[in-house]
This record gives C-alpha cells, sequence and structure tokens, in this order.
C-alpha cells in the first residue's frame, strides 16, 4: 500500500549467557558474560515480503558467540572490548545484508576463593558489584568502543547539600546542609582510539569515578556527576566522552520525636520509590560526535 | 579545566505511584498511574558550581503530579496523554530554565469486579494485561504525544514458519514450516495531532496490532512486526509513525522420541533466554522526522 | 564423624517451562505450565558419600514431565490438579527409593484472540491475572491436593476502616474510617478428596474470595482474610482448609494542602515497601491435619 | 457459622527499610538493613469481628524498628542477632496480646571506598555480596537464633562429576566425571545459646561452608550440601543444625563440532530454567527440635 514504509530496523540475539573456563593445568580462570547481538542493514525484504535470504538467523549469531568464545584467550588474556570488536567486524565483514553490528557485552565479576589462606585452584565466587559493559558499533568502516559500568552502589553519609533551589507553588521540601547521597551509578564512555589496554582503563576509569563520588563535596547530584565525568576524562587521555546516569536513591531521616528520640543524622528510611534521576553527558571539547557509538539505526528506535 | 564540557543532560523524578479514585456517589471509578518527569534546559549552574537557582527540585515535580492528579478529569474522564501534556506544559510554562519536558506515564488497568452477578460500586481486580502508556514531549512551542502498550504477550500456535535464511559455518537451526510464534509487544506510536480522542485511539491501534498479529500468516518475525505497523497507519490517520520491540519468545518442540513417543507440534519448551530481539519503526511517507518526541536531549543520552 | 546426622532433605527440578498445544483440526487449545518437581526418601548415600544410586537425576525428571503432557489430556481436558497427581503417583510408584514426591504446578491463563469479531482459530494474548497454582503431595498411601492462586490484585477503594488498635509509645498512625484496602491475594485451599471437578472447584473458590473481599465491609485485612476462607469453606464443601497470606498494600492519601487543594480521599500515593502482611488459616472444624499436603519433609526445611 | 474455624495466624510489617549511620566525628559507619516482623497470640477478634483492640498495628512495629535502630550501638558495635532479639522481645514482652514474635533481618554490605589509597572517612560502595541473615524467634520463654547467607553465588569449574545415578524410561543425561557445579548458595543455621559472638560466628561459618565447596571433590550436589553442614558444626560447637538450598545452577558444555571446534571443557551455556533444587539439614545428633525456630505458627502457614 502506498504512504507507509519502513524506517530503522535492527534485529539480534540477546542475553546469550557465556561462562568461559580457562584451564592452565590445576589453576583455572573464568569469564562471565552476557552477550547481544544486534545487527542493521539491507532487511527490507524480509519486513515486506518475508523473503529470508538475507537473513543470517538470530541462532547462527547465538553460535557466533560460543563459537568465538573458544578462542577467546587466543592472544593472550582477552578483555571483553575486544571479543566485541571480533564479533562486530565479523558479523558485518562476512554477511554482505549487514551493515552494522552492535554488540553489548555485560561482564559477572568474579572472585577466586581461599582455602586455608591458600588461593583455590579452580573455586570461584561471584563478587556480585557492579557489572562492567562493553558495546562495540561497527559499519564496515568505523568501530567505536563504549566501556562502562552498572549498579555500581555508592553512598556518601556526609557532605552533601542542598539548597537554594528554585520554590514554586508544589515545593514542600526543606533545604538541607547534611544529608545522605547515595546511587546506582551507571555510566558508559567513549574511548577515542581501539588499541587501549581496556582492563587497565577500566580499573583507572572505575577508580576516578569513584574517588571523584567521594571525593566532592556536593550541593547537587548534577554536581557529583559532573565532576565524575571531569575527572574520567582529566586523567583518562584515551576517553573521548561520558554518560552517567544517576538514580538518587532517597534516604530520608526518620522523624523519632514521637516518641521521645532525637536522631541527629542515624536513622534513616532507605526509600525505592519515587527517586531522582540525573542524566548527562560530559565530552572532550572539540571531538566530534559519533552518534553510530550509541545508537545502531539512524533516527534511533 | 579546560577542553572540558557538560553536554546533553536532563533530570527529574521518575516512577511517581498514583492512584486516583473518582468517586461519584456510591460509584467509584479508578485510575492507577506511574509518572516519570525529566526536564532539561539551562542546567549548566548546578552541574559546574552546584548553583541550585534554576533547579526546581524533583521532590517539587513528583508533588506537582499529585497536585494535578487532583483535577485530574474536571473536563470529563481524562486520558494519560492529555494529564501529560498538562504537565509537561506546566513544567516548561512556568518555569524559565525549563526548555523541555517529557513526560512518561505507564497506566496499568483494572477490572470492576462483580458480585452476584452485579458490577461492584467499589471493588476492582488488577487486569494484570500489558501497560498502556504514553509519552509526551514539549519543548516551549511543539508538543508530540506517543502512545503505546508494554508487555501485551501475544502466541500464535502455528501459521509461522521461517525458511530461506543465510547458512553461515555457525548456522545449526532447521527450517520449518510450522512454529510457535511467540512475543511480548512493546509498541509506541507517534500521533500527528494533539487533539485525537486518546481513548478510542488506542483501543482501535491495540486491536488492529492484534489482529495483524492473529491475521498474518508470518514468514518470519520481521514480516509480523511491519504488518502490525502497516495496519495500523492504514487503519489510523491520526497516528505518524509506529515503533515496534518484538522479543521472539522462542518455543522449543521437545524431541520426546527417546521415550517412544512422538510431538506433532503439541509439547514445547518455553525458553527464556537468550531470545532473539527484533526492533522496526513503520512510517507515513512523508511525515516530517519528530527527534523530540523521542528523545529529549539532542544527541541522545 | 560421630555426632553429625544427616536431616530432613529433598531434591528435585524446579521451574520446568512447557507449553501444551493443543490441535483439533483448525482449532488450537493452548496450556502453559511452569512445574516444579521435589522428592524425599531413601537419599543418605549421594549425601553421605556420592553414591547416586538411588538418585533418579532432575534431569530425567524434566524429561518426565515434558514425557506425560504428550498425554495431557487422553481423558478430555486435564486439569493442573490431575496433572500433578500423575506426575507424583508416578515418582513415588516407579522408584523404589522415592517414598514422598511433591509436584508444584503454576499455569498462566491465555484468551483467545478475536478477529473481526470471530475467535481466532490459534491466537491468544496471555491474560496477565493471577497465576493458578496446583500443589500435590504423595507418600505412596495418600495424595493430597492444594488449589490456589496467586497475585490476584484486588483494591476497594472505600468500605474498609481501621481503628480501635492497640497505641503504644511507638504509635503515630491515625485512626480511620474511610481507607483504600488493596492486596494481592495468595491463597492456597486443600481438598477433601480426590474426585474433585477441579476446573468448576477453581472457578468457584476463585468467585467466592472475590465476592467476600469485594462484599465485606472491612475493619481490619484480618476480618477480610477469614471472610474469604470462610465463605470458600461454607460455599465449597470439597474444601478442607484455606491458607491465606496477605500483603497490605498500602495507599496513602497525599497531603494537598499545602498546594491550597483538598484531598477528599482521591489522590493516594501507591506504596511498594514496607507492607503489613497478614496471613491465616480458615478451616473447617474436626478435619484432621495433613502435614504432607505443605510439607514434603518432616520438620520442614 | 458453625463448623468452621480459625486456625494459624500471624501478621507483621515486611520489608522495613533501614540505614544506620554512625557519626564518630569525621569517621562513620554504615549499616543497611531491611527488618521484617511477624507476630502471633491471642488475635481472635480481629479476624472474627473486626475488633483490633489487641492489634499492634503494622505502622508501629515499622515505627518500633526504627525507634530501636536508634540505640543500634548502645552497648558498643552491635549485630543483627541482638537487634533481633531485642525486637521480639520488646514485641513479646510489652504486648499482652502478642505470644510469639519472629524478626527476620537481611543485612546488605558495604565497603569503605579508598581514595588515594586512604580510607575515605564516610563513603562506601555496597558489595553486592552474599545477604546476611537473622532470624530471631521468642514466645516469651525461649528465643531461638537462627542465622545464615542468601544468594552466596559459588563454581567450582573442576572437581565435580555425576555418574552411576538411576536410569529410567526418561533419562538421557550422559554420566559425567568433570563438570562445571555452580550454586547461589541460601544457608541458615540454628544456634545453640544467644550469648554467641554474632559477628565471630558468622564470618567463620561462612569461611567453612566456602572452604567445604572448594574443597570437596563431588560426585553430587547433595555431597556438596552435607560436607558444607558436616564443615559447619565440626567447626562450631554454637551451632545446633544447619539448612541448606542449593539450586544447582546448570552449566551446559556447548557441542562446538558443528563449527570444527572441539571443546575440551572451556565453553559453557549458563542456563536459568529449569534447575535443579537440592535442600537438606545437617545437624547435630542429640540436640531437640525447635519448630519455633524455623515456624512461628504451630502447624505452618
Amino acid at each position: 500500500m502506498s504512504g507507509i514504509v519502513l524506517g530503522a530496523n535492527r534485529y539480534g540475539k540477546a542475553e546469550v549467557r557465556l561462562v568461559r573456563a580457562a584451564r592452565r593445568g590445576e589453576r583455572h580462570e573464568l569469564v562471565d558474560l552476557e552477550v547481544t547481538v544486534a545487527l542493521a542493514g539491507d532487511l527490507a525484504d524480509t519486513h515486506l515480503s518475508g523473503d529470508n535470504n538475507k537473513v543470517l538467523p538470530t541462532d547462527s549469531q547465538k553460535n557466533t558467540v560460543y563459537g568465538f568464545a573458544r578462542d577467546w584467550n587466543r592472544d593472550g588474556v582477552a578483555e571483553i572490548e575486544e571479543f566485541g570488536l571480533r564479533l562486530a567486524r565479523h558479523f558485518v565483514d562476512s554477511q554482505p545484508s549487514i551493515h552494522k553490528a552492535r554488540i553489548e557485552i555485560l561482564e559477572y565479576s568474579w572472585e577466586r576463593l581461599s582455602v586455608d589462606g591458600e588461593p583455590a585452584p579452580h573455586s570461584f565466587a561471584r563478587s556480585g558489584r557492579e557489572l562492567r559493559t562493553a558495546t562495540v558499533s561497527y559499519d564496515g568502516e568505523h568501530a567505536f568502543v563504549v566501556s562502562g559500568l552498572r549498579d555500581l552502589v555508592l553512598m556518601n553519609t556526609t557532605d552533601s547539600e542542598f539548597q537554594g533551589y528554585v520554590k514554586d507553588r508544589y515545593t514542600t521540601l526543606s533545604e538541607t546542609t547534611d544529608r545522605i547521597l547515595a546511587t546506582a551509578v551507571n555510566a558508559r564512555w567513549r574511548h577515542l582510539a581501539l588499541d587501549t589496554a581496556w582492563g587497565k582503563s577500566y580499573a583507572e576509569c572505575r577508580r576516578h569515578l569513584i574517588e571523584a563520588f567521594a571525593g566532592t563535596h556536593s550541593r547537587s547530584l548534577q554536581q557529583t556527576l559532573y565532576a565524575m565525568g571531569h575527572r574520567m576524562l582529566t586523567h583518562r587521555p584515551e576517553l573521548a566522552e561520558v554518560r552517567l546516569s544517576l538514580p538518587n536513591k532517597h534516604h530520608f531521616l526518620v522523624d523519632l520525636s514521637p516518641f521521645g528520640l532525637d536522631n541527629p543524622g542515624e536513622v534513616f528510611h532507605a526509600s525505592d520509590r519515587p527517586y531522582g534521576l540525573i542524566e548527562g553527558t560530559v565530552a572532550r571539547d572539540g571531538v566530534p560526535p559519533a552518534p553510530l557509538a550509541w545508537d545502531l539505526s539512524e533516527g534511533g528506535l
């Protein structure tokens, strides 16, 4: 029917769960990933007529992830950014109909167990801390790597204030010079180049982010957000931009006075919902934007 | 420090949970919403120096949502799109520093209970079906309304095939002319204008989406996706574009032959992960794009 | 080592996800289940020495569920209680080391779609309402069937009060003669016999539970709980006892007076946590207790 | 109506979220808890007639938790077991109608952040590891303390086999002498007395549990379960019994041979559902059972 057209589209396999055990004699190493593949390209036929002759099945994509994992650390200890680059390039370079690929990887961290004070050769506990993430985008010509972390829960029990804000008809909040500041950091940072030492870069970015959180006397969560991004970009020349999404996990001081008790900043109700949500980008000036790094299909989906 | 700049940013209150009971004598009506506010504008100061003199607190935003809910159906039965428009306009029009607002609303549906075959005056059960959604964006000049639904779980137990696809080294999937097709529809559709009869439009969009799913002999989930969007645009002139995100909820035929049993398309394992994910836009040709409708901050976040 | 002993134990396969499509020519029927198997018996060897010669693998248990599903409606339309009985008897009667079995089944409900006002032959939408449940326990001699439902979310917008309660040092709650009463019903009811018409019994139990909720002017959620159980037992002679677990989903009236607005029971904040939790049993007098129906291993786990 | 009676029942406030910041000059300490209160006693009136004159509102229970938290570390650094004991005794000893109380506490662990290699005075990251738990039960005469942990995710990448099991018609599983063994430990252990050094006991119980997991060459997960409990009881004389619930988080070796690759125990698919579930008790011989420690209301609910 005339007048109706197919717009931006993509497809892929989501949440492929993969554990990679590397056996070096008695001592094993462990990598635990969730991989999501998204592909875009010359895919109109399958939408318009159900002709699949340009469609690589998502089942094959899943198999590819497992197959590539066999060679995970062919060249030494691999990182998720490299794994993503290999996969993204494979799909675009081997499939004529696929013009763009995005590989998103979550890494669950594990710690080696100790037995009688000695590191155990093949026993691990999931650390449960934040997830490390990597998103690799590739269009046959350019590749972009965005590293990041998800759900790093941080709290300052003081050194946070909030005052001097706009008051309107609906404002009942009291100004405060001492509150708890807590958030679950979701951060992503785009790299300028592809020859980064990913593991060390991640560790240092995480460290600077945390130290900016701990070291900033906060007048707003926005200020803390900017301080995080600013510090990361200042210390890590490999970064182009940092995007942060910070829920403000409210902790309300409980009024204990009805029970004859004071509460000098000690007992708090940790609230789930609603929560503030502060989101922002901090960028290196003059670096050209890279829409592909953030969005596989022009125009968004 | 020179060379580092603040980029796109926004803030707001997320997941304000609101129940609105309308009392008309004995007979009550019930509306159950989750509202998320996001605002953008002249917010550099709070990021760069912690000066909050242009920041309307997210707590006030929450209060505004509750306050506006008092007048929910001032002009008759209201719809979430209208509620979103009122809120979006309020924030931008009343706050000089706020230049854009986005209001996202989820509506949980409830059904009136019956007692002895008669409708109960003030007793309800949550229907648990899909959520109805509305996203309203406003920049002081233009407002856009995107309606939608989330988690509408649909299944065809036949009339779905998948064959003729690309085979590569990693392909092991067998072609099939009869499979289960199941998905959890996440759909959003942008309206051309603001004077729509929202309730009727939603019901008809939902109906056409469902009928396209049920009525399409599917050669790929992409084909079904396009059929849904095409049918909605064909029948509903108020729509500009439809965006669909369809997980392919795989149901694998269980091999019962080791137990001496056949399985002619009857017993399936419902798999959680991984899953295919098919996403696409179907648009009315010639309608100009509306980035603000989908993304509050230019350049994305 | 002396002095340490193995106590109550059990094992099984949890959350087997099973979709059963019944094809009767063009018209299909759909059953969507999650099945959990737990077995107990002569299992000390595998605990004490790792000798598995009395262990039926949980993988075989899963296969058994799928294999038995092939014959789901051999004798007409089956119900989950019957399916559970068949499975429980199979494990105990066929495995000398297995002395007790418990089969827990959740059923997701689906509704047939309509196209152009006609019922679609093989297209369905998940209803999203409460889950229907059945738990069957069997020890080789006696079998017990407990039917139930989970997450039936109900709300009365009035006809609920809470007053006359104990006040202590920590009481700040105001008494009220008009509040919202909302809960997510988790209910289980034990049957007296095994020859029940399960489908009709479920529908009627659900109806009486709902009508008791809607029809009771509530002075406490405990009173509503008892009214539910009492009504079910009064009207359904096949029941021995009813156990209910009712979260009190608090809805707090929002104070709009700071904004110059009244709030005559119209705008509520729906709170997630904390919540009240009211649990109780209503039983037919004189019916002997049936611990096996509720707990597979004596002494609990 | 005659013939229908109220059975076992209880009520309380669930999931009270509480953060306790202790300020000792510059250096703060942090405790993050979720507390659930359940009470039983002379509560028939509110069920039968809605007379609440023996009901302490769950709102007051919540307030009590916050009020008691003010004195959290009155006598030095407190532990959750002590906090639970104080609360349980308070409710039973101060309320004539309350005859039994159970306090369940989850503790989220946090780690102090470092800045420039120095411990930060008031900045923390949630560790995300397992939750520490305590359940205290009290009936006015006897109190029982059950400590535990939840969601400690452990993996051995070798030293696990599974063979010699029963084969029946539905068995297709292959025997293996080398598999991944992974679980999310949920463990609870009952203490013999109330004068335990809770913090040290917890650390040692956790250590023994982990070392038993890492140090046991496993022929079945049941064997590992028993080894955990046995080792804890052997080394920790303060324990009466240990109850363990161990999901068998299956990791399936991916067949890479269709792609021309071998897979010598390196690439695994981590499966979510279904999963094995192994549950058992290991007890000190001769210690009398303590039903109250595990179940507030006789007969279970």
